[in-house]
């Protein structure tokens, strides 16, 4: 009877502590819970560039990143932070050897994008996305909104580039 | 003097071939000399993305490749041969590791755009560019274009691209 009365506590104690947390705004919810984005924004494919990358390793992948004109506005400007209303788009591929070009080339030098593997994209919106610092995150794989655990990584790899506004990719000229 | 007159009929044999081997058309320099695109076309930063592309070895260099309207039009709806008014932008810089980014990682294997090293077109002109597949080919330096003998290179290089008019580059969904 008292080993059930000391669990009791310790529950009323737990939910005193999720309570307590809950902030005291009309959207607990989005604000306990990081908020990403589930819709893939249209027209992103006609963006403009902004750089390229590749990841080796594991990933092995070849990006481009495309941002829409508030974005490329803000990065020709050295804007820092990001307006609202800024979208940046990851567009992702395997990273592979081209044997087309290399024919050309007579030995093994061309690289190209291989097949797509994700579309990733970070949306700017200081009020919505006030929980993971203005930015909601997204990644979209066949057109499906990827959700769950993977996407609580982004924002704390993000907050190590606090410099730039959680953004890693520079502006290639 | 017969030695003379010797000389004065070789010269006027080789004035001959000249004369004889130049188009009767008014255009005969840029009909007998490739023509290469000599202006940079304005405003090919804004243009949209066809793909990226890596070349290891010497040339180590990070590609963006842009295309205008036109370009990016025949592109997509797999148009072959490119009409006139088509114009692809390579943009090449330096293929570098980034520091900054292997540290979040923690190991090294994020590579990133370096210092730009140059920019090259491939402008459509089926009449201007009879000489050469219709394509004029135009590379950039510091805004400087290049010309000369590095520049025949353009040419027979890209006729192994036959099945895709002479472009390697493919669109990347």
């Amino acid at each position: 009877m008292r080993r059930m009365a000391l669990l009791l506590i310790i529950i009323a104690g737990m939910a005193c502590v999720v309570v307590c947390t809950a902030p005291a705004s009309g959207h607990a919810d989005e604000a306990a819970t990081p908020v990403f984005v589930t819709k893939i924004p249209p027209g992103y494919r006609n963006w403009r560039l902004i750089s390229v990358a590749h990841e080796a390793g594991n990933l092995n992948s070849f990006s481009a990143v495309l941002g829409n004109d508030i974005a490329i506005k803000a990065y020709r400007e050295g804007k820092l932070p990001f307006p609202d209303g800024t979208i940046i788009a990851a567009l992702h591929y395997r990273f592979v050897a081209s044997e087309e070009n290399d024919k050309v080339f007579g030995r093994p030098q061309s690289f190209v994008p291989g097949a797509p593997t994700n579309v990733q994209f970070m949306v700017k919106d200081s009020k919505k996305y006030a929980a993971t610092g203005g930015w909601g995150f997204g990644h979209f794989q066949d057109g499906k909104a990827l959700t769950g655990a993977p996407m609580q990584t982004c924002f704390p790899c993000h907050q190590l580039t606090k410099a730039t506004d959680l953004v890693f990719t520079h502006y290639a000229p």
